[in-house]
């Protein structure tokens, strides 16, 4: 996690867990408890060196000045976090307990929300020392904490989207034919950080059948003349996420390879066309599901149509059937269908979609039509 | 983490999975969960690409065979570790309850032990489905389950730490004096990776007073002639972990500082002397201790004197005071106490010891004076 270079002050921290504990007072929470990761990085600026055993924790409750508990050792490193003016350090030494020093700050009966990631054994050793708390995983318990992004939010997105664009450009000017899949894949993880990424999370050239797995990632595989290549590449630029995926093509593609990579196009297009405020999450997998459906294509298309993003490259909200969460601007998150035909091939298409109050605003924006390759 | 790369096949992790079935039952556990890191890597050779919200949890339960849970889309590579061929999978796909589908293989009365590292996001999605369940974390149930190597083991954290031992030999080369901190310890991840390192996970280089700060990372800090410079460094060489560190001086040092370097040394050299098999973890802490404490110098020594390490480069044991678990032969840690003097220099110095039947055998093994360096 490398989060900590995004332009915010004390006073945008400060805005957040403040934000954050009212939201958790109105879902009848006594507080949040947020471990290493993403939702500390967003509230706080602080990303550890390591996340270890050694417990790290933010606890934020309605009417409380924050408490950032954190192991001595880490407290100088802590202490340099933007965030730090807005919160006290609480440090505990090695061989104290450090969940009796947590449990003194909480409410012995109350329901608190925790970091999705934080560890199980912080979790447990919480249960322990409070036996009449109780807790909910953030994503169940306030899930658009972090979705509604702000104006600066979104120029670091937009901007992660165009440095994932410039890779794309630069990406199908490159040789396919006769190199092996993790030979592309390193093209594409220089050109993210060619194009200012500090951190890439990952770089996906599934070719030929490879490509009908949606999460093979990369492998020795030499790409050949007439194979489908998926390519879906993505990770951390100021500390915002890009992630977008394009199927390209080695030469000449047969009549069914260019009718399946049109329907997902249209696919694609459908989703992205039901991005407006107020729709619910699922309307955007349906409709983009629809049209793979219509075309008798429903059983190849095995995955959600999408997910959030921002701090990290993967959060709420999920376009998935059953997510009825309405869409609010300022959200931003993944459009990409995909059909898989087992042993043969495979087709994504994504661009990270941010709702406006007209609709969606793509933060990707090169061809959706298939583009041929060496 | 990229741990697949060790030598071992279907039939080891067949069984180190049956041995920590057999240890789970012993404990009185109904079963072990085991969630993506070290632990998973330990038992089957899987690392799934990432670790997300998607639950991806190895069942071992007494008398039942290894299941591991898996979402579909992540299936096909999980098919491809090489324990896969010791364990069944069992996927779930995206809209499904993974959590139901996991308390379907689990008693719903028992007492469970879960890797440290899994998400609190899962473990409340498994006390939710089985309310009768309960749970301890791996390190609280089972802190040996990795703890003591094989020779196999021992043969790759030995070639860790000689590479270690390659970087600091090289690095002590290099001018210090009027570069960054940050430019030595590209120097250092460069070396780690040089000598075979696929991951780096540490590169402290802490010079002057950053060195009273025992987890200063590193920093933009131009280093000065007459500095003291702790370097600690580490990383996963073929999946197993090194961790040394040594302090070196920037020309000729002052009487305190040499007198300091010494006592540290001391110290080192004291708790190295303390291992053998049947010693409580606790003694080697203490005789490190005490020798510091002896001069004067008690309240600067401010973190335990080691931990484990294996396919991580922090885990138990710990050589911390209350630890009274007894060394057993082929138990790996790190020996490395220090000094540190706000606000002037600190001293460390590390080494990772394995426990033999005659006593301690180090895996590190430079020159463990004072290297004074450009």
């Amino acid at each position: 996690m490398t989060g900590t270079a995004a332009p915010f002050a004390a006073d945008d921290y400060r805005a957040r867990m403040e934000r954050a504990a009212r939201s958790a007072a109105e879902a009848g929470l006594a507080g949040l408890l947020v471990a290493p990761g993403p939702d500390l990085v967003w509230l706080t600026g602080y990303a550890p060196t390591a996340v270890t055993e050694r417990l790290t924790l933010l606890v934020l409750a309605p009417g409380q000045d924050p408490v950032l508990v954190v192991p001595t050792l880490e407290a100088p490193d802590a202490a340099k976090a933007t965030g730090a003016g807005a919160l006290t350090l609480r440090d505990w030494t090695d061989g104290k307990d450090p969940y009796a020093a947590t449990a003194a700050l909480l409410d012995a009966g109350g329901r608190f929300g925790i970091s999705d990631n934080a560890w199980a054994m912080h979790l447990l050793g919480l249960q322990k020392a409070l036996p009449g708390t109780s807790y909910a995983s953030l994503t169940d318990a306030l899930p658009m904490l972090r979705a509604v992004k702000d104006a600066a939010e979104l120029e670091l997105l937009a901007a992660a989207g165009a440095a994932a664009d410039a890779t794309f450009e630069e990406i199908r000017k490159v040789p396919f034919g006769g190199r092996r899949e993790s030979e592309v894949a390193a093209d594409l993880a220089g050109l993210l950080r060619r194009f200012g990424h500090a951190q890439v999370d990952f770089t996906i050239v599934a070719s030929g059948p490879n490509g009908a797995n949606p999460h093979h990632e990369v492998g020795d595989r030499v790409i050949e003349r007439g194979d489908m290549v998926v390519l879906d590449f993505g990770g951390l630029k100021d500390g915002y996420g890009s992630d977008t995926s394009r199927t390209v093509h080695v030469g000449e593609p047969t009549d069914e390879e260019r009718r399946v990579h049109d329907l997902v196009r249209a696919a694609q297009e459908a989703g992205f066309r039901a991005v407006r405020p107020g729709v619910p999450c699922q309307e955007v997998d349906r409709a983009a599901r629809a049209v793979i459906a219509d075309a008798g294509y429903g059983e190849y298309f095995i995955h959600r149509t999408g997910h959030g993003i921002g701090v990290t490259t993967h959060e709420p909200p999920y376009m998935i059937e059953g997510e009825e969460q309405p869409l609010v601007p300022g959200m931003c998150f993944s459009v990409e269908p995909g059909v898989y035909l087992p042993g043969r091939f495979g087709v994504r298409i994504e661009d990270i979609v941010t709702v406006t109050e007209d609709g969606g605003r793509r933060l990707n924006d090169t061809t959706r039509e298939m583009v041929i390759v060496d």
